[in-house]
């Protein structure tokens, strides 16, 4: 047994996985349902522990959403060799031995799907969530935008090295007045703005409020995305280290629609989700305006973020084709520079970067990741040819909180599917 | 050429249907859109020419909505035998002279299509649809409730001959208290409720702010359609006349999910739309609680709106099973009472009933409809084997302003395709 040595899953007094079910708790159930049982964004249960678990797997319910069309042709069927992961063994961070199954349970997964070799050897489903329903990806959004910035990039409709003002004007006056494309598809620029979950005083507060669908009519802030982010101050220099900040996928975001001309549902629908054999249509939240939330606001079903893992691993070609273009899955995969990612300091990401909108773990398999809060991953193992998506709603939102006994169990299906 | 005898066109001042397509407008174009085209719920926008004709087929974008899903199988592909019905000639109710396709501008579609013994003769979008997009049906919805009902009446799991009460208990002291399910089916309760939809002070409104999703902070009305119907007063006879009262299909949805157990959305997708062989999923919009809104909230793609008038025209058999009960069938088109539809007074509608929230005609073709404000339509005609679903954003509300070019046009039509 190793001794206890890096970070823990913190202690918390939530629900298990099990008695957190939304059935069981009949959340959202009856008609009406009742007063207490009722989710809303307004009164911020949607985002709250153990009514979150309903939220997160029916947030068109909740909210004003724009589609991604998975376009008229048949899904791509990926082919099935199941077998039992749970008893995978593996030892936590701080040293605990555990099992993959245990992990499942203990980081509140909504839906875990393993495929190895392309095949799904492993797939459940918890809590409100079900093969052809939409959960919310939250942070892995960044990640199919960073992959189409990369696409455009490849195909030179956008320049990284060009100040982001070359596509957006409107943000002269911003911390992103003199910033590159690359350094906001890298999220190493300095602006003023803290991203505190636990912070009612956090930047991230205005954020979410800007890019509301619904507010309160007292509300007097920015009205969306757009309003919002020309407000930003620089604060520090660019280009010094990474710090993640989500405004920065915003203006990715912006970018994009300024660079194709067509809204973040459309391109991700082009360019992606209609090639990629698709169960089911995508959908993103939308501000009041119309806007998709670039940062996180991408909700699929957890066989569909599969696919995606699986055309990233095979350097972008799936269902038959070219998707992703090869040297935009090299740009992602090569990563970025570890000692610009240190001084953020993850302690559960040693040795880890950021590269356009993706993490990635330069380790011995050339792991990388797209991550959101609450355990939401996409986990691609080249060595291992394997890729894990897990949607969740482990009650603490930050992944340092579960990346103690998520990380060792991903790496140890690896092994196991390699032995 | 007739002489003038019946109604005409109501004169409006807006822009042609040409004039206002979105795109040529710039409704919601540009990011951001500028302030003077954006679309918003909460300004009325949404609900008001020319940028309602945006609005109606982008509603997901506008609010919260719940799937209906089509389920994993194959679409059911229409066969195709097109034909173009743009020239054929009609003469509108009070005299003048016409064609199909003058009808379809001057009435606003943004979508039409016509069947003729299950083949697509024709097909065209305008406005924000196209094929793949979702329209709202408005009270079209209600012909698919109704028609729930009375295949859950066909099996015995409702009793059209019980009081809503066996269902609703919480109706009891309302003016749904003594009355029966197949009075609500076909709107011959006496309520207490006006719905004029250019009067503000019409209870329309009020019924509209109970289900709305995203309400104004300083609200303080009922919050949910569940809090609202029971506070209806009794107002003349239950069983006496047909009064068109769109809360009779929030009852008669409240009784639906509490003897079926299921959403709406969920009883639609298992009964009719995962059997249909629909190209794509429905929604339906919600209000705060997540309770579709049955008297006019669902959105559907035109072609699968298509596919259920030609389910219901074949005495409910389509994609080679029986959908709908063909006694079910049956009940909605030999309709209802002619002389308690005569004092309700549609000029344009002489000698319709109304049975099963469908509008029936018993014309000489036995022709029967689903109709929802500005002119959603889906018009069955039994004797011409033909069927028509229409959507549009005629710029005034009620159907009496479009009948009387619409209704000459799609019985010229039949005329043509039985010639």
């Amino acid at each position: 047994m190793t001794s206890p040595t890096g970070p823990a899953v913190p202690q918390h007094n939530s629900l298990s996985a099990a008695d957190s079910e939304p059935a069981k708790l009949g959340i959202m159930e009856g008609c009406p349902p009742p007063a207490d049982k009722i989710v809303r964004v307004a009164d911020g249960s949607a985002r709250t522990f153990p009514k979150m678990r309903w939220a997160y797997s029916n947030m068109r319910q909740l909210a004003p959403t724009k589609a991604v069309s998975r376009g008229p042709g048949p899904a791509f069927e990926l082919p099935r060799a199941e077998q039992d992961l749970t008893g995978v063994k593996a030892t936590t961070m701080d040293g605990k031995p555990t099992t993959f199954g245990a992990m499942i349970a203990e980081t509140y997964a909504d839906g875990i799907c393993v495929l190895h070799r392309g095949r799904v050897v492993f797939e459940r489903y918890y809590g409100a969530l079900s093969p052809e329903k939409q959960h919310i990806c939250m942070s892995v959004t960044k990640s199919f935008i960073g992959t189409l910035a990369e696409m455009l990039a490849d195909e030179g409709a956008i320049d990284p090295a060009s100040p982001v003002t070359r596509y957006v004007p409107e943000l002269k006056a911003s911390a992103f007045g003199d910033a590159t494309v690359r350094q906001v598809m890298d999220m190493t620029t300095g602006i003023k703005y803290t991203e505190v979950y636990t912070d009612p005083n956090s930047d991230i507060v205005a954020y979410r409020l800007a890019g509301a669908a619904m507010r309160d009519s007292n509300y007097d802030g920015p009205q969306s995305f757009y309003d919002y982010l020309p407000t930003l101050p620089k604060q520090g220099e660019h280009d010094v280290q990474f710090t993640y900040k989500t405004v920065n996928t915003e203006v990715l975001g912006w970018i994009l629609r300024r660079a194709s001309g067509a809204s973040l549902s459309d391109l991700l629908s082009e360019r992606v989700w209609s090639k990629l054999g698709a169960e089911q249509d995508g959908h993103f939240l939308v501000d009041s305006v119309g806007t998709e939330g670039a940062g996180g606001g991408l909700n699929v079903t957890l066989r569909d973020l599969a696919r995606f893992g699986e055309c990233m691993r095979q350097g972008g070609a799936f269902n038959g084709r070219q998707i992703v273009a090869e040297r935009a899955v090299a740009s992602v995969a090569g990563g970025g520079d570890p000692a610009r990612f240190a001084p953020a300091g993850y302690a559960t990401l040693p040795g880890w970067s950021y590269r356009s909108q993706w993490w990635v773990s330069h380790n011995e398999h050339g792991a990388y990741m797209a991550r959101g809060v609450h355990g939401q991953s996409i986990y691609v193992d080249p060595k291992a040819e394997m890729v894990i998506a897990r949607f969740a709603s482990f009650p603490i939102a930050g992944n340092v909180a579960n990346d103690p006994i998520t990380l060792p169990c991903f790496m140890a299906v690896a092994r196991a599917l390699m032995a």
